[in-house]
């Protein structure tokens, strides 16, 4: 199996449009509730939600990972998005691929900030919940429904995911 | 105008039952997914969003409150229920009321711990979001739709949230 090596990018807006919506309490917000006391960042993420299944809210706990961090599959999910809301103010990785005919095309892997969350849209190749360190909760909304909803694709090539050089 | 004090709670699943859904990964998860790597504490919310509207995902930032913690405002969603993700790992304060005629009956203070959430059910007194210290950052999810869907009540008792003497 072949190896490559992927370079950790932040987490911007603009880079991830492709593959999702970034959450986060960044810019001006659309509203300012409670007396002024909370600003609202109002529906920031498409919950494209196909029918015959409904939106649900999730915990998810998953295992710390390390940089350099190899993976060989990635997912997708045909019937709705999945927004990951971290519960703790740490970094965790996210990877995603573009898709070319039906595979993953090549990954890209973001290291988001404290305070931002990621909404993966419909259909959107990605790596498993990849925290960096405990503990690593997050809450999830994703499409909840009585057919399966995930379709998993082995790579040919092994990816190994690095630290960008500062 | 009176005033009364009331005592923080924990926030434990059966004492919040009454107003919602605590968000947290705690007891048996129901799914092991990610090769066995991921918890997954599976549609933990009743998510119930009336017709006319949809879920939306906001991103709530708001101003940290000190204890005593005074208030005089309580307010409720009539088309759906509100799910607050805490996006650090630091407690805040839920204050709830039961109704009584149309009207929040005695308030009670609950202090998350980290790593909790809460879904407020549809139509639930609650006061507004007070974290605690900042960060103050939380996913939201609740109803959006073209109607007004906040009721405020002033409430006759100046009430002061203190902590419980352990």
């Amino acid at each position: 199996m072949n190896t490559a090596t992927i370079y950790t990018e932040a987490l911007t807006k603009d880079a991830f449009a492709p593959f999702g919506d970034v959450l986060e309490a960044a810019g001006d917000a659309d509203m300012l509730i409670n007396d002024g006391q909370c600003k609202r960042y109002h529906d920031r993420a498409q919950l494209e939600l196909v029918r015959g299944g409904r939106a649900g809210l999730s915990i998810f706990q998953a295992q710390p990972r390390a940089l350099p961090y190899t993976f060989t599959m990635m997912e997708r999910h045909p019937h709705g998005c999945q927004a990951f809301i971290p519960m703790q103010a740490a970094p965790f990785l996210v990877i995603v691929a573009p898709d070319e005919n039906g595979a993953p095309g090549m990954p890209r892997a973001f290291l988001t900030k404290p305070g931002q969350g990621v909404n993966y849209h419909r259909g959107t190749w990605h790596g498993v919940l990849t925290p960096l360190s405990e503990p690593a909760i997050f809450g999830v909304v994703d499409w909840i429904g009585d057919i399966k909803n995930l379709e998993e694709h082995w790579l040919k090539t092994q990816y190994v995911v690095e630290t960008a050089i500062e």
